[in-house]
Order: structure tokens, then sequence, then C-alpha cells
């Protein structure tokens, strides 16, 4: 007799093994089961349900053939049985039943001979008292999309908090005020957008794109209280009170793992993940688990981790499937590739940025560079702005960060590290990586091949770098600091800050600093500029070799210094 | 005393080793040969110096920060010295020495203590009758640029023939046809544009392209002479005659490795590149080579290849530099990324076509997909095809190619897969691999890790599939290869093909085909087809399972067979 598989949880995971297994093992039995009415959406597009680009809620329910993905569709297309509105209380294993409460039905036991948990993640809860006033939400179901779009469709809002400056956070940010007009505050307890996906230095390039289009950031910042008559009226947090119609609660995800600990499956401790193996097996071998509720293997640490993602969610899923099936597939780890639409600007990443990479004990540098997609003799380019995360005495790269309006030629490069960053690869790996070259695509010496060299550069000690952030510390107590910037590009790129800070920017143009070393000042803290950061790393080794050695090197220069949104021309 | 390098070649890798080493090394002494008076320039954008995409040659010339790369900048700005217009006769590797002959000048010895061959390549002779006439040049020098440039800026040239359909002759053609409205025949020997760079069937959409772009392409077809008075007028192929102003020579290029030879270096056979260890090393300890005079290995084959492309000569020059000042860098081999902008479409690959691994012995298939390059909710798509060439048995991936009007979404896919081909991946790599997702930037299962998956169902025997150019040749005599189409596709879709083509064209949606099994005809060739190749999958799977397996899918579905160019519903 054929097998029954119950999986529990029909969002993304549980369709995807549901099907595969199907297709594999058309024989199969398989009950799907779900405690919403709507199932099988793609959860990632509810940011863009709530602004509008996705206008009909069904998009994101449909195949891309457009078909609806409901109860009848997975019956007669799929051959899969799905119990909605259905909770499961609780798994018996060994008598391998799952005991069920329909709706408006008696509880009642199912069988299976083996099991998905597919039980995803919710929302973070926070501890402040007025989060269950109506108006305030998270934004993690497609009825949560609907209230919001309601609201903002009828013109019930004209000012909203974000709580949490992750990636919903600002997703929901962008399509509040960009297609709305809504007064948007984004409030995070990190001193950065973004924390632990990118470095403070990017963020802070992504900040100053948000208020360039006029999202109000509260950084360092934590909600107390929210306030309201019958309704949200106002977020109160530690520095200041901002007037809501709408508050959305932003602020991560926690892995819906009661259920298997329950059963007595495995968590994990640290993450609080279900624990699973390569073939996505829990503790029980008759009971597989994947998706935003598992923990696997982060591969560059090693450790658990959790990546609350759909994409995870559909390879984990048909991994699933094939093992079900009774194939052995594996899925190894993953890596933490991320990325994220803001505006007219994308950021996106792999492996660990700096801080998290020290945090885990690597002794870690980072490489940044700015330069264009394209060869640069090539008409049309866009700059990318890159950081590579590396460990000092292996090499070994550990993650890549980046920002640029060229939202897929970012990505190219992401992904490229993404691919081979569990085959542990050294900064060699990175400078002699082979991107499809020709002039429309990238640069002969592509911008990820030059992150690479300049960190070759500087674990070798050549290049002594600071970044845009901390040489923006420096700047703004330039006297106490002793500071002089040496500008190593030519006079009319230099003419505007010489004139305007006299006593702080000097100009000696790369390819001459040779003849001019006696005007560099010895007693001062030298910051060497150029638009990229190439030239000025000429200028500190021809100063090196003359002796001066009081030098840091602005990596990703002025190129990377306006971005993030310093500006000595125009400050005060 | 420090030491001497001389360094006989100075466009591309010549300067990227020199400046290296003097980064490295600020004492080395370091002298750069060349034979022509402009040195260190783009030759990658020679074809968009003739379209006028790029409008000042000077623009290949300069720096990013518009430095003209002259013998005056490599003296002031790197400290190396340049012989241009100088050419060298000999190398006497036991003296170490180099006999030039300097423009006006008698031979003279310049000893060295390490030396760097970087003498390119050149562009194939043809042994045609005619290709001397004026007017007739390939497109391998700036000079070839400013002559055609001219000629076609002054209008002498209506009618334009290249010869070669590979990367330039195509860029060329764009070039002319494109900017310059010339009307522009490419003859290629081969049955294909893009030979031995990506698959019939992908060249063959290419191909469909452009002829939409008015360009004439007359494949399989070979030039047997160019006639003309005292200058070009028309070309004589092994099928017609074609009028013309002006012929491209585009058949590809050789290595420069003569002057390796005499002195008795070891040269590959097989290519003709000059070899060189992982540290770009010749068979001398004290001569290095790189770029497009040498044969490094193909990490796919094993095998020594040559990989004549810009991006290959900076990357080994970096890595000659640094070995030059006393490192140990190491240049791994290649794998084979090549992209190519042709007109509004991109096409790029990585690694093997099919055909090339069949050749070199792997008993290898391919999958082919075409999918949305962003979550298909996405409002702003593009549509990638892609092809994954993968060994039987194995399961080993070979190479990868596609072509999407996305040129940078492409090159994300191709990227990602260049970046681990070294490591010997498997689909199932390929399958998980990781790259950074968000609606605006991939798909949760995305195009690239779907091709996996049909490649593993290939594999598994669940998928039995058919190109679409199998499909146009099956097609073409329908009636005697009693071929039916099943539409798999709702009826609003197949509608207009079920009434052009009623005897060889039916539909059952796939997730209906298990109550209509009986409809399938037994005795008939069933092309099993819908929008993407996905639908038609599960019904193949769903006939299989009914005992039903005369079926074959037809893979990118509608999708892909309308950019290969056929169109059944307009088509007689």
């Amino acid at each position: 007799m054929s097998q029954h598989v119950v999986i529990i949880g029909a969002v993304a995971l549980g369709p995807k093994a549901a099907c595969r297994l199907k297709r594999v093992q058309p024989d199969a039995r398989v009950t799907m089961i779900d405690a919403q009415k709507i199932i099988s959406y793609g959860g990632c597009g509810i940011p863009y349900l709530v602004s509008g680009d996705v206008s009909d809620p069904k998009q994101l329910r449909t195949t891309s053939f457009h078909a609806l993905r409901d109860e009848a569709f997975f019956k007669q297309a799929k051959g899969v049985d799905v119990l909605s509105e259905t909770t499961v209380l609780k798994i018996d294993r060994k008598k391998k039943t799952v005991l069920v409460q329909e709706k408006n039905a008696e509880p009642r036991e199912i069988s299976y001979d083996k099991l998905v948990l597919a039980t995803g993640s919710r929302p973070r809860t926070l501890p402040i008292p007025g989060v269950d006033l109506p108006g305030c939400l998270p934004v993690s179901t497609m009825t949560d999309a609907m209230t919001i779009r309601d609201m903002v469709t009828k013109g019930a809002v004209s000012k909203a908090v974000i709580v949490g400056a992750g990636f919903i956070g600002l997703e929901m940010a962008e399509a509040l005020s960009d297609m709305w007009g809504i007064e948007t505050s984004v409030i995070e307890v990190a001193d950065q957008v973004l924390p632990g996906v990118v470095s403070k230095n990017i963020a802070h390039m992504a900040q100053q794109h948000l208020k360039d289009k006029e999202v109000t950031l509260c950084l360092a910042e934590m909600v107390t209280a929210i306030e309201g008559e019958g309704k949200v009226q106002r977020v109160i947090t530690t520095k200041r009170t901002i007037e809501a119609d709408l508050v959305i609660l932003a602020a991560g995800v926690l892995p819906n793992s009661e259920l298997a600990k329950d059963a007595g499956l495995t968590v994990s401790s640290s993450t609080g993940g279900i624990m699973v193996n390569k073939t996505m097996q829990t503790s029980d071998p008759n009971i597989y688990s994947g998706g935003d509720c598992v923990a696997i293997e982060n591969l560059v640490t090693g450790k658990p981790g959790l990546f609350p993602l759909g994409s995870m969610a559909n390879r984990q899923g048909r991994v699933i499937g094939t093992n079900l099936a009774g194939g052995r597939d594996t899925f190894p780890g993953a890596v933490g590739s991320l990325s994220i639409k803001i505006f007219d600007m994308g950021v996106a990443g792999t492996g660990l940025t700096l801080k998290r990479a020290q945090t885990e004990g690597f002794d870690a540098i980072s490489a940044q560079v700015i330069q264009f997609d394209h060869a640069h003799f090539y008409p049309e380019k866009t700059l990318i702005s890159l950081e590579l995360v590396v460990e000092k005495g292996t090499g070994r790269v550990l993650g890549i960060q980046g920002i640029s309006e060229n939202l897929e030629g970012l990505a190219a490069r992401i992904d490229a590290v993404a691919a081979i960053l569990k085959y542990k690869p050294t900064v060699q790996d990175i400078s002699n990586l082979e991107l499809a070259y020709s002039p429309p695509f990238s640069a002969a010496m592509d911008v990820l091949n030059a992150v690479a060299n300049v960190a070759d550069n500087i674990l070798g000690g050549r290049n002594r770098p600071i970044s845009s952030s901390e040489f923006a510390a420096l700047w703004e107590n330039r006297k106490s600091n002793n500071l002089i910037v040496l500008d190593c590009r030519d006079r009319d790129n230099a003419e505007k800050f010489l004139a305007k800070h006299p006593d702080f920017w000097m100009n000696i143009p790369s390819e001459t600093v040779q003849e001019h070393v006696d005007q560099v000042p010895k007693d001062k803290q030298v910051v060497l500029l150029c638009n990229t950061g190439g030239r000025s790393y000429e200028a500190q080794i021809k100063l090196d070799k003359a002796g001066v050695t009081n030098t840091v090197n602005l990596q990703g220069g002025w190129g990377n210094l306006r971005i993030w949104g310093l500006d000595p021309t125009t400050e005060e």
C-alpha cells in the first residue's frame, strides 16, 4: 500500500514538498494541513501588495500560469488533500498520529507514515504597552497586508511608524512612503538600518538614500509605548513622541517550533529552530522539517542558524519531497544571501558582515571599493560599492555586502561569491573570479576582482585603510584630531574642497606625489583621498617609499563618501 | 641593486604586470616595449569605438580619472620606461638579453633579470584571394577601428560584410547596422552564430533577434573570394555574391608565440599558446607570460586552452606583477566565461556547451528552462532562458549558457555558476545555489535553481526532453513524422494553435490530463507543450503513470519556441 504523508503547514515549504513528492512518487497519499484558509502564497510579496505594485492579492496565490492555488487546485492538479482552517494540536510519535482540530468539529487523529513540519515563523512580539491597539500590527499574513492596504487606500493613514529597520521594515517604509505619500518614520534599536546584514558604512549609504526619499529614521532608539484612544495615535520612544495612524511591527520573526518541542524533537537552544540533518530529517527519522521553523548549518560559521526566506523554503521543500519518495537528496546549509530594494537602490550581501565575523571570533578586516559596473569607457554605467570581509592570516573570504542603483549588477557580484562561500574561498579566488566579461556587462578588472585585490593589499600591509564612517568621525572633530586631507586627484576635482577648507585640505595629484613629499605634513593625521581609493593607494605606496607613513587611505574615496552622505563642500 | 624587468607588449597584460610590480616593489626597474605607438588601450572597446558609443578614441586609452596612458604617463605616474614603436627581434635566454629594433635606429641588446612576454594575439588570416584589397580589414587595433570609423562617417559604406559570427563579428554587426544603418551581412562557416560558445538552440534565438534587426546571416557558408577594382566591391561565398564597400575579417585570433618558440620556450602543440605554470612562468623560470599569447588550463576539461580576453590579461598581469616582485601568486586556469550584447539581447555562458562537452568525451545532456528573472508576481520582469550542460551518471555540471533581454540578470546566473565550476559542482549544488533573494532580484525558486532541477529530472528519467531546434525539425515534416502536439495549457492559450493546425494540435490542460488519458493518441509522436516546460512536465509524469509513454516534453515550451523564431500560428 502507498504511504501516507502528512504535512503541517501549507504556505511555502509544505506545498513544495507535497508537489515534489507526488511528481517523484505519484502513488503517495498526501494530506496538507494549515490553520489558515488562504494557503500557498508568496509571503515575500506582501510589501508589494501593500504598495500596490501587486494590485490583486490573488496574484500572490496564483501559479505563473494564473491558476489559483487553493484547496481544489491541490486536489485536482496535484493530487494533494488539503485540510485548511485546521489546527494541529499534538503529534504522537509513537502512534504516528497527529491530533487535528478542524473548524466546527471535534478533534480527531490522523495517522501518518511520514510527517513534515512546515510550521514557519511568527513575528516577534514586543513587550510594549499598546501593541494591541487597533492600527498596530505586523505584516506576516495576507490578512495583515489587506488590513493595512484597506486603511491606506481609504486615506485613513497620513502618518505611519515602522518598528524595526530590517528587510520587512524597510520594504514597508518604501511601500507606504513612495506609493502612498505617507509620512513614514522607522524606529530601530540598533544604531543602523539592516543591522547584522551590512556594515554601518553601507547602512549609512542606505540611510542617506532613505533620508533623500523623506523617510525619517530614528536609530539607536527604542519604542517604550504605543498610545491612543481606541486606536493608535502616537508612538513613544526613548527619545521622542511620534504621531501615527498606523504602526507596523517588523522586529523580526521567531521559528514556530513548539509543536516539535512538545513532541520531544530536538530544537536548537541557540536559535529556537527545529534541528535537522542534511537530508532535512528531524531527530525522528519519520519526521522531516524545513523552512522558517528549522535551524540549519551556517556554512561560514559552522553553527546552526535561522534563514527565514521563501527561497530557502522552496529549495528545502524539494529536498524533502525527494527524500519522502525514497530518494536521498541533501541540503548542505546556507551562507546567508540577502537582498533588498530600497527605493532606487539595491542592497545585497552574503556571508558575514565584518562585525558579525569579529563576534564569531574571526580576526577579520574588510576592504571597500567603488567602481563602475561596466568598462569605464562604456557609455552606460552605474557605480557599485562593495565591502569584502576577510580573515587575516588565512585570507579566507567570510562575506561580502554591497549597494548600488544597479540592482542586478550588484546581485551578479554577490551571487558569484555566495556560490563559492561554502568552499571556503580565499582572497585570491575572488581576485581571479571569472565573471562573464564584455564591456556592457562588467569591467576587465571587475569591481569584484578589485575589492579582493584591495583586501590582498590591506592584508599585505600595502594599503592602510579608513572607511567613510571612520573618516566622518575624524572629520567631525578635524581640528582636535589634527587632520588633513591630502587630495590625490587633479586640481579641478580638488578645487572646491580646497576653497572651502583651506586648513584641512591639500592637493597633490598621485602621479606627482614623489616630487612633493616635503609638502606632506609629518605632524598631522593625513587622509589620502581620490575618487575611488585607487590613486590614493598609489600615493600611499609612494609616500611610504619616501618614509612618510602617517597616512591612511579613504576606501572608495569621494565616490563612497558622497553616497555615505558627507559632502565637505556643502557642510559647515 | 634592483632588478631590471623587461616586458614585451604594452596593451593589457604588460601594463598591468608593470604597474603591479612597481606597487609591490617600487625599486624595480621596468622597461616595457611595444611595436606600436599607441599603447595601453582597451581593445575590447573597439566595436564601441566604431559604433560611436565611445566617441573619442582617447577614451579607450585613458584611466578612469581621464589621464591618457601614454609613454609619459607610465614614466611619470608609474615609474615605468616605455619603448614604443620598437620591435623585439630575438630573445637570448643564456645571455638574458632581448635584441630590439627601435624606429630609425640600429638593433641593440637590452639585458633583463626577468622577462615578461605579453605579445598578445593577431587576427586569423584567411587564405582567400582579395583579402588585401583596400576596404577589407580586421578590427584588432586602434588603427583598424579608426580606418573603419572614418569610412563609415564619410558615408563611404552602404553595404558591409563581416566574415565570422563570433564575438567581434556580431559586435561589429550591431555597430554597423544599428548605429550607422549600414546593410550588414555576416558570413559564418559553421551552421550557427557563436559556434562553440552556445548551443545551436540558443544561437538560433540570437539569430532570430539579428534577423529582426535586419542583419543578414549566411550560415554554413564560406567566403571563396573578395573582389573589386582597386577596392572591395563584392564578396563571393560558396552560395552567393554579396555587394560590399567594407569587409571585416573576424575569424578569430591566434596567439603570438613565435618569439617564445624561437627562444626555445615550450609552446602548446594543440593550441599554439605559450605554456605556463600556475605562477604564469614559462618553461624558463626567468620568463613569465600571460594574456592572449598563452595556453592555460581549462578547469573543466583539464586541457590547455586559449582564453583571449582583456579580463584574463588583467588578472594574469596582476599575478605576474606579484611574482616578479618575489611573491607567489597563482592563476589557477579558466572556465571560459563569455558574454556579448547583441542589440537588445544579452548572451552569456561559462564552461562547455553540450556539443563541446560531447566532443571532449563527456556523456552529457542539457536541460533548458525559460522563466522570469524576478518573482512572477513582481510587476517588472523579463524572461531568462538558460541551458545547463550536465554529465550523466555523475551529475557533474560542465557548463551553462543563456540568453535574455536582462543582460545583468543573465550575468548574475552565469557568474554564479562560473564561480563554482572549478570545484566540479553537481546538479544538486546548482539546485540549492543560494542567490540573493527578494522579489525585485530573483524568484524564490530561481531560474538557475529551476534549470538544475530540470536537469535532475532528466537524469532521473522523469523528464524526456526535446529542444526547440529538435522540435522545429520534427514540426517541419510533421505529417511524415506522425507528430501531434499536446498543448497542456488552458484553452485560451491553445485556441489559436488548434484553429490553425487542427490535425497536429490538441489541448488537454495538464491539471486534467489524468481524466483524458484515452484521448492521447498512442500511435503518434506526442510533443507535450506549455508556456515554460513545467506544466507539460507534470503532464508527462501523469501520462507515464497511466502507461502512456510515447511523449516528449518541449523544454522551455512556447516561451523558448517563440524566441527561437517558430510560431505555428503564423507560419504555413
